[in-house]
């Protein structure tokens, strides 16, 4: 297994000019509410709108002029794609962005708002990520995955150098967890500094693929349905080397269905002005259906992203009308 | 006339410990349609979600131990009295903050969550207001105005400290004025650094207090109708210090309508995923409103502040439905 912290450390050094130290806010409703203290870190207010950025340009500036000058390739529509492409920017690598022929055009303008090589190609996003691992095999350019890579989970993981530098006396973290990049590069870091401190993956009922496969003890096709946490959707790669990361350092898990991600949504908007995606809506959620287990704790939950579409927002918000 | 730079000077010492280097987002959007380069410093992340905690910090810092020993009193039910009630807590002064007994529950609760002494008094916010006053004259207690203070001008000057260094080939700033502290603090400043940098003062057409008062050469009375820009709404007291600031420092103005303020919220969460108020709002609308004159110019977008009530904001997102 890799060594998460080290890893961490390494990045930490790299994309340290690159990032934002994103802001720990304390919530006073989820303090009240759980007998505790519970913060936020808003990683929704990272470049490019979440955590990816930082795994993104963790494994970029770790490749060689040689690899560099390779090129990379990567295919994805959503804040991977968004962070490979900053990477790319703001390092000054080249290499080109797959998405399907079928993107969304909102998404296709974000990516190529950074002025970076996209090639459509597919009719889904598993056609376009095939094409971009072949043309990496052929060319020999570098392909970087959204998690099952080890720089990309020692950049997310900076999040826990940052988390322990904000609130050194931290008892529990609620990170949600799709293909693990983000929960396994915090608590592989975190639990070797402080192995006391709890981490908590929080996932959709929907899909909640890596919980299965733990429970199943090894890696297996997860059935899902649609969820509004689509940032933690999708199956996990068969050589996934999150797997064991996260066997290893993940203390418990929460579940919750849709209703609860949307009002967890609803309520970050509403008690914290900002704006969140469904992966982590599913934090908050999963916070407040557990709540009793957090009385007395220093609580962080990690917002990972706020890269919501304008119409999933005017629905969240406008359901029931809140009450302020 | 007081000296703004030297206040800011001060106040960037005494306050830089309690308070939010706030970022500084390019808006790609802004840029195209000006043909320049427009930036969002995003006030709206502030502590207390505003600039306001910037100039009650300073305010509080700046008493002696005599001083602050006597007390502090306001009269605010928004942004001013949620940055005085920060400074207490944040400095351990002592204080009262007086709310008319009108005073919506979201707001007192707001205010009511830093644990400083509340007093409920009179019918509107001008009667609190004026009890606030009587009591700091009778009892020797400092009153803090919300605009009309050397150190509360010097502390919203910090804004343009940041700035400086966050943008240091800054063409224009935009920014709402209501009473006049937050651009008299950072046009007072900047343009004693560069004078070349341009000042365009931002209102509601609804409300154009500080624009109608500097056309008459003297502080009026003029006549206001409700706007989504609360935060800039009210008459000056008739001795304002910013009224002289603002004469000398402002460049130009833009008056904006209340369906260009709505489109103007409405923009920053289509496109930063941020939710801000009314008051900044007003910067957007005035910046699209006369967008060719920002062509190949670096502009920054003061977004004073996100404490905009939840029923406003279910309003701002609906409206019209939105592109992506």
């Amino acid at each position: 297994m890799m060594n998460v912290k080290t890893e961490v450390l390494l990045a930490e050094q790299r994309i340290r000019n690159y990032i934002r130290e994103t802001y720990l806010d304390y919530s006073p409703s989820l303090s009240d509410q759980s007998n505790g203290k519970a913060f936020l870190k808003l990683e929704n207010l990272q470049v490019t709108g979440s955590f990816k950025a930082r795994g993104s340009l963790n494994k970029v500036l770790s490749l060689s002029e040689t690899e560099k000058a390779q090129g990379i390739v990567t295919a994805s529509t959503g804040n991977h794609g968004l962070g490979v492409a900053n990477a790319l920017t703001q390092t000054g690598a080249k290499g080109t962005i797959y998405l399907p022929k079928n993107v969304a055009a909102i998404k296709a303008n974000a990516i190529k708002s950074f002025n970076v090589p996209i090639e459509f190609y597919g009719a889904d996003s598993l056609e376009a990520e095939t094409k971009a691992r072949k043309v990496a095999e052929e060319t020999g350019q570098i392909y970087i995955s959204p998690y099952n890579d080890e720089q990309v989970i020692g950049g997310q993981g900076t999040i826990g150098v940052e988390l322990l530098r904000q609130l050194p006396d931290l008892d529990c973290v609620l990170v949600s967890v799709g293909g693990g990049g983000l929960i396994g590069g915090i608590a592989g870091y975190i639990k070797e500094i402080n192995p006391k401190i709890k981490v908590i993956g929080c996932l959709p009922e929907n899909a909640p693929v890596m919980f299965e496969c733990l429970k199943a003890g090894k890696i297996i096709n997860v059935p899902e349905s649609p969820t509004l946490s689509d940032g933690t959707a999708g199956g996990l790669d068969e050589d996934s080397i999150t797997f064991e990361i996260c066997q290893k350092y993940i203390d418990d898990f929460i579940l919750v269905n849709e209703q609860e991600i949307a009002d967890g949504m609803r309520f970050v908007i509403e008690n914290h002005r900002q704006i969140v995606e469904g992966s982590a809506g599913v934090t908050i959620a999963a916070f407040l259906k557990e709540k009793e287990k957090f009385a007395g704790k220093n609580s962080a939950l990690i917002m990972c992203g706020g890269n919501v579409s304008f119409e999933k927002l005017q629905k969240i918000i406008h359901r029931d009308g809140g009450n302020n």
